[in-house]
């Protein structure tokens, strides 16, 4: 997104600048500190520590959070990373709802709006975003100026080349070319467009199921079907960006299904299979995925075996990735897909059936405020050095 | 495999042996160069480059190959890497045959052996390989432990924990715990054992159709199937080293196959299936796989109807790789694999009918000595930093 500037090693304004990036990296990591406390942890002397922290209170980059009480000796100042130091905006496009969120530099969200999307074109889309986005940070006490970097979760996968949405049937709009170039135009730079299964997966290991997991892939199954794959930590995209577009695994006769617009396993296991499913088995009342898992949870015998149909298929889907990538842990999520209560057994049962090498399944806990989570998160990476970047570094 | 020593940085004898690495360094990846060359290429003084070109030749780490006689001026002395300084062993476990080499630090294969592998036991693997080993030594002028680094490459997934190798079940023993152990006794430290597939990548990617390609798989089909994944350049193992064990991916109803000894996927397009394949089509004489296609080149219509199906296998195969991992090129190989010339065509008409996402399939250029050629290919990549150590630094 940015080239970060890297001081001038050797000079001494180079020094002061390394030596805030010292002071602030161990706020950031370890906590509330003094500063002789973190001078004895970074190895700097005191008083260029002191220096330091006065040259980030100055650019607004750190702040007191008062005194030590406690111990032997005079008390000292704690400080901490000034979470106000900027800003970051999450967006998630679903088919069903757009929701947007402030956060600042600690990741407290500041402001959040969730909306039904109703837009049925490109054009409606760029404008709802810009309106929810000018209306959250209006209602965190900002301008869409002051954030520092916007992340937008959608589905399909950005295609920097044609600046538009590739594999993103289940959205009106989407696949227009240059949408990409019109979203930046009306949020402003420093705009990432992400995959929404990709910021599902860094919002769970993020803040919810697959903290400090390594290699691990995030399963969304809901009007689509997602995933993202998370290697060494580090999210992972493939050759061109297509890696984790699990809609397209083959599954049964190619015949069946335009391959150009749905994915074979997508329609076989996405929420429109799912009432297929029901009204095979029986059930004709259901007019909805969510429908089906009602009545299965109160028992329905036929909407039960409906379940356990889609759980074999969702089965099929966690074997193949399984064969693949050999994941420690799979987060299952999505409207259909966090239904672990009714799923994970059958699931479990088929995979067993299906292959020796079956993963760890878990529910995601970030539920629908997932992509945003993600989105949130990866903001907060590129925001925390470019805003030292431009209040440090720079004006020093 | 071995904690490289780093000299202590800032003592003139550390200085020494960082002036020593760099100067190694530079005529490894520059090829030969005289001194005022490599003073330039480094930025050390010529002295400095004199002084360590000196203790690197008394080392046996580099060796003189001429002066140059070109330009004006006094002529120059050429410098190169020694290739003798150290070699490595590599050894390929087939279920077929069993094939080692002894290759230089240049990567020049010294001594070759390919036998017919007649083990059915562990012990007889065991015995086997060392006999083999020192034999290839000794051809080569050599003895074991004249080899720095030795790696096997075998079927199935090596478990450090347990000794012993999983998925294996096409070679008899291999399973045995305690078995890595037992090669270990034999060869000597420094040994590694890895995957087949995996090391069928690190070949064709150091010496075939996978050069400086970021993100591919190499696809091996033959009695069993296997998969190497290379991710940024380096082998990807996943969670527990199963990573493209893709024999295991899902592939018609469950029950057809015991799970625990053979995936779904191998038992339908493996060597086997071939034959049966060819049955189906009323093929009655042949006996292998390697029939089948004979009579399928011949223009034998039955056969060629058991290869398009067989293709329309691996499309399968290959259109679940993509799905999950989306590589920029698929290598194909493998007594089955390699026969492209029959395959790719169907394969890539199938794949097409199948998914959007087809990457560019390539057949591999190593044969059937891809295993052997990785194996090569990754012990020089540790035998390098070793010898060094051991003659330069450590010694110094």
């Amino acid at each position: 997104m940015t080239v970060r500037k890297s001081p001038q090693v050797g000079t001494p304004a180079g020094m002061r600048v390394l030596n805030q990036r010292a002071v602030l990296d161990r706020l950031r990591r370890g906590g509330p500190a003094t500063r002789p406390q973190i001078a004895k942890e970074t190895g700097l002397s005191k008083p260029t520590v002191g220096q330091a922290l006065l040259d980030l209170e100055q650019h607004g980059l750190v702040r007191t959070v008062g005194r030590t009480t406690a111990g032997p000796g005079r008390s000292a100042m704690v400080y901490e990373p000034n979470p106000a130091a900027g800003h970051v905006l999450g967006i998630d496009i679903g088919r069903q709802r757009i929701r947007v969120a402030v956060a600042d530099l600690a990741g407290s969200v500041k402001a959040r709006v969730d909306e039904r999307n109703r837009c049925r074109s490109a054009g409606a889309l760029v404008r709802t975003v810009r309106e929810l986005a000018a209306r959250t940070a209006s209602d965190a006490g900002l301008s869409l100026d002051d954030l520092v970097v916007k992340v937008i979760g959608t589905p399909g996968v950005p295609d920097p080349r044609n600046q538009t949405l590739h594999h993103a049937p289940n959205l009106p709009g989407l696949e227009r070319r240059g949408l990409l170039e019109e979203l930046e135009a009306e949020l402003g730079p420093e705009l990432v467009v992400e995959n929404d299964a990709n910021l599902t997966a860094v919002g769970e290991r993020a803040y919810g199921a697959a903290r400090n997991v390594d290699v691990f892939v995030c399963v969304t199954v809901g009007t689509g079907i997602g995933m993202g794959i998370v290697v060494d930590g580090r999210l992972f995209r493939g050759a061109h960006g297509a890696a984790g577009e699990v809609g397209y695994l083959p599954y049964g006769p190619p015949s069946e299904v335009d391959r150009e617009v749905r994915g074979q396993l997508e329609a076989a296991a996405a929420a429109e299979s799912v009432v297929a499913l029901a009204k095979e088995h029986g059930v004709t009342t259901a007019k909805s995925a969510r429908d089906v898992f009602s009545l299965a949870k109160s028992g329905d015998e036929r909407a039960l075996r409906a379940v356990r149909d889609e759980a074999g298929r969702l089965a099929y889907l966690v074997a193949s990735v399984a064969a693949v990538i050999d994941p420690e842990l799979v987060v299952l999520g999505g409207g259909i897909g966090s239904n672990t209560g009714l799923l994970q057994e059958p699931l479990e049962a088929a995979l067993r059936r299906m292959t020796p090498l079956a993963p760890r399944i878990v529910a995601g806990e970030l539920g629908d405020g997932a992509v945003l989570s993600g989105a949130i998160a990866m903001g907060l990476r590129s925001a925390r050095d470019l805003v030292f970047d431009r209040r440090g570094a720079v004006t020093l």
